[in-house]
């Protein structure tokens, strides 16, 4: 039995550039939903800093607590590139070159893989590799960490490449019941359907469109018969309180 | 002397639907530059689950690691807002209907103002008001913690009524110089050019566009003299290099 097994990952988002503001990050949103098709379930991300220690610690307490980590940033050939150290660092491993990773860009570069290009073939010992269609310097994967690219693109092309390879438990599922209403109209309407319903979910998203308030309710479950009942019963129960329900997303 | 203290801020996203990939966030990168005006550095990042023990453990550790910890999400009227209930018994506080939110609120719902409503005049004890320009019911200010709105045009709002308020120091300042390079190939120029100016970061940032390779190089320091000095030093070493720079960003 895996169904009844939550499964969950953390994000460890890697990157001065993404603490200044100067890059909106782009990868949580990606694998929160790619990990949502895998079974596993994102509980928790941490954006740091470019830092030997911060990453250290970050990476010691997400990949203790989750069945995986995810993390974004710092492997490529520059300087500021110390994701593989500080990983290998909090695990108390050496950094080697990695035979295979050497190959692949040793047939990528030719005669020009020079010293800076040959950093991205390092690795933590015993690590294996994750393919990079798009750029060919692989991620990295050790123990339970997934080490991946920062640039978006990169990433997706990671994740492709690990489609379907983790283990995970039953998807979580949602749909979405609207109105236009202020939320707080809704309020007590949500909180009755959603006791009434243990092991359901339901999150309000209010909304500002036009000169008009409106609220998403994602209902949240692992059961699609469930899902369906509750939304049945969340329209009815708005109808009844004077919302008028829209069945779907606004 | 307060220009050489650095003073650093972290930020906690409450919400599932930023967890879910439902919700791109937007909020990190706006505080970060709001942030960075303030003369405060965003140090960290958190996103978690709308969870009474996830947000009490991240808040007692993020506010005792900062000199202010940002908040955003999980203050409106309904059942999945409990923010203010998990800061509250974070710290160790009671939550109290705080008189001057519920005047706010009463002005602005009169007598449409339910219990639902109500709910968002509700602060850990002790707290103070941040105002809401825009839909009114206020962020709250408890300690050192800034307890914000989850929808961006709310939280931007509540951080102009703080703008000029929060003591800080010098702010780190940015230039850019750029090239149609791979950045491995200026991977050692960087290295030589960083290490020549202590104190002063380079970041490295690739980016493909239209079939071309290239990166960004981005100069960080608090002296905007030394920021000129490195950049021309920078400038020089990569035409040394054979790379051509440019002076901005791509």
């Amino acid at each position: 039995m895996t169904t009844d097994r939550i499964w969950t990952a953390a994000l460890l988002i890697i990157g001065d550039e993404i603490l200044s503001g100067r890059t909106q990050d782009a990868n949580l949103a990606y694998l929160a939903k790619w990990l949502g098709v895998q079974g596993i379930r994102l509980k928790e991300v941490r954006v740091i800093a470019d830092d030997m220690d911060a990453i250290a610690a970050a990476v010691q307490a997400l990949s203790a607590g989750h069945d995986y980590l995810f993390t974004t940033g710092g492997i490529g050939p520059t300087h500021d590139d110390i994701t593989v150290d500080a990983i290998a660092a909090a695990l108390g491993l050496n950094v080697v070159v990695h035979p295979q990773a050497k190959a692949i860009l040793a047939e990528y570069y030719g005669e020009n893989l020079t010293e800076a290009r040959l950093r991205m073939a390092r690795t933590p010992e015993g690590a294996t590799l994750i393919e990079n269609p798009r750029t060919k310097a692989p991620g990295i994967r050790i123990r339970n960490i997934f080490i991946m690219a920062g640039v978006p693109v990169i990433t997706q092309g990671m994740l492709a490449a690990l489609d379907g390879q983790l283990q995970g438990g039953a998807p979580v599922l949602s749909r979405t019941v609207a109105a236009w209403t202020q939320e707080s109209a809704a309020a007590a309407t949500l909180l009755a359907v959603e006791k009434a319903h243990p092991g359901v979910q339901i999150g309000s998203y209010p909304f500002w469109r036009e000169g008009k308030t409106g609220a998403n309710f994602v209902i949240r479950s692992t059961d699609p018969a469930r899902l369906d009942a509750v939304a049945q019963a969340l329209m009815a129960a708005l109808a009844a309180a004077g919302i008028a329900p829209i069945d779907g997303e606004l």
